[in-house]
């Protein structure tokens, strides 16, 4: 049990979730739900439930430490690493492989995005158990798949090797991995669902470090070299020179595009927990309970008339919102943003684009 | 010329430019249009180019005395006439004749509502001067009457009596007047309009005090009475005691009702000038000048998409508007409101009405 690891992504920037989330504060560190923890606090407690606290790993971007710290006090600073640059999942995943590797060469981890939510832990960490014991017994790399339930177009989707025999470990079964797509159209996205063979990309994977070392090594062997010079200067006073200058010269990578679209030796779990990134404002709205006119409604001083499936947030608990004669619309009032925009993602995708080739990038 | 004077009413409560407009700071307070100045502060300016400053007179309520005094710093005590209670236009304008009579006996007065817009002074001021001119001539009670540019509901009609000749005065026709008519349905407005008989009522009449002192007499004897019984006291240290004990007993009355529309020396002037009484969002949306999109936009740091025909006003100049996909609203800003509500003219109504069914009169 000691030498299994979670390592939780915690560096995005999140303007997913603008005007609340900022790149100051990303949707990772909010409590949006309103449950009394962030999502990055909720990710650890999900996991600590099964490894052990001194094997809780954050990786996450410099500007953002603080706030770990504050939020995570429990870690010590070995458990926190820190990313000078963005450069996508793959350096971080190697940055976190080879130092961890550097500690404990038998460690197999759990790789867990710190930003998403899942419902039922008991099914979730009866998953991830048998997940671990796939990763130690055989040299594959597991995907935690989510069966779907609607033909989403935001996702990414690994089909199973449905015609070949899955590996079952206490009732859990898991497949060969025969295609990876990224965010299909609708219409694909229809034919994905129908066909039974599909799973969304929960972006949870779980790997033997020795595994994932070995398909780097051959898939994409320039940043596993980058981080394997690191042996020696991790957990001393270089680290963080090093990781610079490692950063300064690595490509930006996904692990996905890296490693799983490639390697054969990926494995799909067809896990059954209920699973959502909460990567769009729609998804928190389907998420949420809802008022009887369809409004999810947090701005306790409000008077809405004719207002419908709506929702409307405000972190100014003083100021009365009057609002009338709306339907489908996000109101989001924050200290220095009001957006006021079509719930629908798109509407809100094309809004925050714009607003970030415009000049107001200081307000993301 | 020194027995002329202007009485300016300026008590009204006003939640019609809500939230821009409240209780403790009603519209004629308000440099609405961005010009600079308020709206009393226009109006004053406008009367004192024929009216002495000695003899500018301001009715308002003991509520505004501070901001009355902040705006125009000119006026001297006794030219603040201070209402304890609300009790119409009938009671403001015999408090404002009994007082001074008093002073001028022979005194001739325009009296003005405090929050209308007239655009071209000279025009108005020919008026005003050739309506001065008639009732100091003849026993008259002079309004001045817009000729119609729309059937608009929201304004009262005089209609003339445009069988019989009118007097000219120096150009200026001045009709007996057949009816009143208060805020007509569309229909009947249309009928107004077309017949060429009829005048908005611009709530802005000229007479010899001994006139009005004999209609009062006359019409509402109880009122007039009362205030008659000042007699001594005005100018006087008791006369603010007094005030208080008449408005407690005094009935609430409109001067239209309570003389105009009974009085058979009513006389309308055709006047010529560009009047509002910008009592709406609307009539402000009609007024201000929109942008390529049909917005009128006050809020520096706004990024508009899809918005269209639509005012958006906001007093906190940091924070960011971010808008997207609106038509035909209302988006005020302001440190402890926002509205957000359909531009038509019965939304904005129906949504003040309820807000002030409700529990929230605070916020008015």
């Amino acid at each position: 049990m000691n030498n299994r690891y979670c390592i939780i992504m915690a560096g995005g920037i999140g303007t997913r979730f603008w005007p609340l989330s900022r790149n100051i504060k990303p949707k990772q560190f909010l409590d949006i739900l309103g449950i009394g923890k962030s999502f990055l606090q909720m990710t650890y407690d999900r996991f600590a439930k099964l490894i052990p606290e001194s094997n809780m790993i954050v990786v996450t971007s410099q500007q953002y430490r603080d706030i770990v710290k504050e939020q995570l006090p429990q870690l010590s600073d070995d458990q926190i690493l820190l990313e000078p640059f963005r450069k996508n999942t793959a350096p971080c995943i190697a940055y976190a492989t080879y130092k961890l590797m550097e500690k404990d060469p038998k460690a197999s981890a759990v790789i867990a995005p710190s930003d998403h939510l899942i419902i039922n832990d008991t099914e979730f960490l009866h998953n991830l158990e048998a997940a671990f014991e796939l990763a130690d017994r055989e040299e594959v790399l597991i995907t935690l798949g989510i069966k779907p339930t609607r033909p989403e177009t935001n996702f990414g989707y690994i089909q199973a090797y449905k015609s070949k025999k899955p590996v079952n470990i206490n009732g859990h079964l898991a497949y060969e991995v025969k295609t990876f797509t990224e965010k299909p159209d609708l219409e694909l996205a229809k034919v994905f669902v129908d066909s039974g063979e599909f799973y969304w990309n929960s972006g949870l994977f779980i790997w033997n470090l020795k595994t994932i070392d070995k398909e780097m090594d051959r898939l994409m062997p320039d940043i596993a070299r980058l981080f394997k010079s690191g042996k020696g200067i991790y957990y001393t006073d270089g680290e963080q020179k090093f990781i610079s200058e490692v950063y300064g010269v690595c490509r930006s990578l996904s692990i996905d595009y890296g490693v799983l679209e490639k390697s054969e030796h990926v494995r799909v779990f067809a896990a059954n927990f209920d699973w959502s990134d909460l990567g769009t404002w729609e998804s928190y709205y389907l998420l949420k309970e809802k008022d009887h006119k369809g409004n999810v409604v947090d701005a306790p001083n409000n008077f809405l008339e004719e207002v419908r499936d709506c929702v409307i947030i405000s972190e100014d608990k003083n100021k009365l919102l009057a609002v009338k004669g709306l339907k489908d619309f996000l109101i989001i009032n924050t200290p220095d943003v009001l957006m006021i925009c079509p719930r629908k993602e798109k509407a809100v995708k094309q809004l925050l684009t714009d607003i970030s080739l415009s000049k107001l990038e200081k307000v993301l």
